[in-house]
């Protein structure tokens, strides 16, 4: 027998619907229970009771406008039929399907946007529960999010304090001793995955514990979950193919243009009559 | 109180370094002890011991005609100091770093290459540890990749069996009653990513269980982890940015050329003075 304890993933039910100015801390606390958060624990926090809290649920008629107005820069887009599907950066610089506007899971004619700054709402909300229980904790705020060559959706850490997002392994060598240069597991998107097998399997569960990674909780300066997006300059797809391929297509139109003028206005037909008279 | 039991998350230890033709049935029998497996237990194992055993350790005094010999279809590249990167599609379809080629963890001067059909064998594996336990189990198989848009790495299922690798909420409502039409948890890349949070954590560890998730336990006649794949013609990201822009540019600078050819021709130094002569 050499099965060894790992992780565990608990879900934690009893949070009700969520309204501007709750406090996350305490309706998250009166679920857990007292004692129900240990030294080690990581919380897994969807970002809808987040946004709901902080009253970031708004009027939408036009859910379009909600996304544009969300919108910082325009990544791809691809018609379907009843509209467009819009990959935007946001204003928390993360990459998204309708720039993580959410209109699921919202009262008819409003829609959820993500919390102005996740990784301050993650610091604010471990600040107040470590503060609370006295035990050392970590918080992950997770959204789902599309992938680009992958179906589907899985969930991401789009906040984090308390909590490392990287498990940085460069430094250490390989079982033949040479060093790992490349790997960077970025735990805190495997954390909020992992909470999201627990969160989806029941409805009206927005908040998980992990309990098990104790090597990851970590001091509140840390980096949080902002340095888990690779910023657009360094990125190989940082434009949709398509629109990559119309922006050089123009760009080489112009050029090819005023080569091509050039070539043809000296080699015009009657500068051609000129080089060989009759 | 409200805690509620969550998933799991076991590693197993006591696997040896695995060698062309080792039984990977066999050996994580053995590892896991009698009685060790339960019904709807989900098994990560990482492709590197499915590799190995499948003998798809190759010499490999260049680790670059490795890659190319795997590559489909290169997606992206980028020169940095010492190499370029290749983004490609490979022969099993996923579109990884270097093809998935890894050179880590294997005696100098050779290469890993990933199972040949990762869904076959994870299916060979579910029927023979089934068979063995008479236990209902899933088997997914995982590998390391990077993302566009996110630094770092995240495990994802390359091969499933006996596993639903997608949570199918279509067709269900959200709390209002309206239908969720977009959202496709892609679990089967959940799993290995949860199951990476444990592996990680100590090396030699290439297998998981991961129990409490016995809702997607399913038959063997599934999809597998290919579905998990977006074939390249549905994939706004099917080519790099700067791949993209390239070609267009060129498809671009011809056709420009071409009409300012015309137009300079029909405008050339004497085609002007013959409409205005004198």
């Amino acid at each position: 027998m050499a099965i060894v304890a790992g992780v565990t993933v608990l879900g934690v039910t009893g949070i009700a619907e969520i309204a501007p100015g709750d406090d996350l801390v305490d309706l998250i606390l009166a679920a857990v229970g007292d004692g129900g958060l240990a030294d080690g624990d990581i919380l897994a926090v969807t970002s809808k009771i987040v946004s709901k809290a902080e009253g970031r649920v708004v009027a939408a008629a036009d859910r379009e406008q909600a996304i544009t107005d969300e919108t910082v820069r325009v990544v791809a887009s691809r018609e379907y039929p009843g509209g467009v599907t819009r990959i935007v950066e946001n204003r928390q610089g993360l990459v998204m399907a309708a720039a993580g506007v959410d209109s699921s899971n919202t009262p008819d004619g409003t829609v959820l946007l993500l919390p102005v700054d996740p990784d301050a709402s993650a610091r604010e909300l471990c600040v107040g529960l470590r503060a609370a229980t006295g035990v050392r904790i970590g918080v992950v705020i997770s959204d789902t999010s599309g992938r680009a060559w992958r179906e589907g959706q899985t969930d991401i850490a789009i906040g984090a304090a308390g909590v490392r997002v990287f498990d940085d392994l460069r430094g250490t060598t390989d079982a033949h001793g040479r060093p790992l240069l490349v790997t960077l597991p970025a735990v805190g998107d495997e954390i909020a995955a992992a909470a999201d097998l627990v969160k989806g399997k029941t409805s009206g569960m927005p908040v998980a514990i992990i309990r098990g990674l104790g090597h990851l909780v970590a001091d509140l300066d840390g980096a949080g979950a902002r340095s888990l997006q690779r910023p657009a300059e360094r990125d190989l797809f940082w434009q949709g193919s398509a629109e990559a391929r119309a922006a050089g297509r123009s760009e080489g139109y112009d050029e090819g243009y005023r080569d091509g003028y050039d070539e043809g206005y000296r080699e015009g037909p009657e500068a051609t009559t000129d080089a060989s008279p009759e």
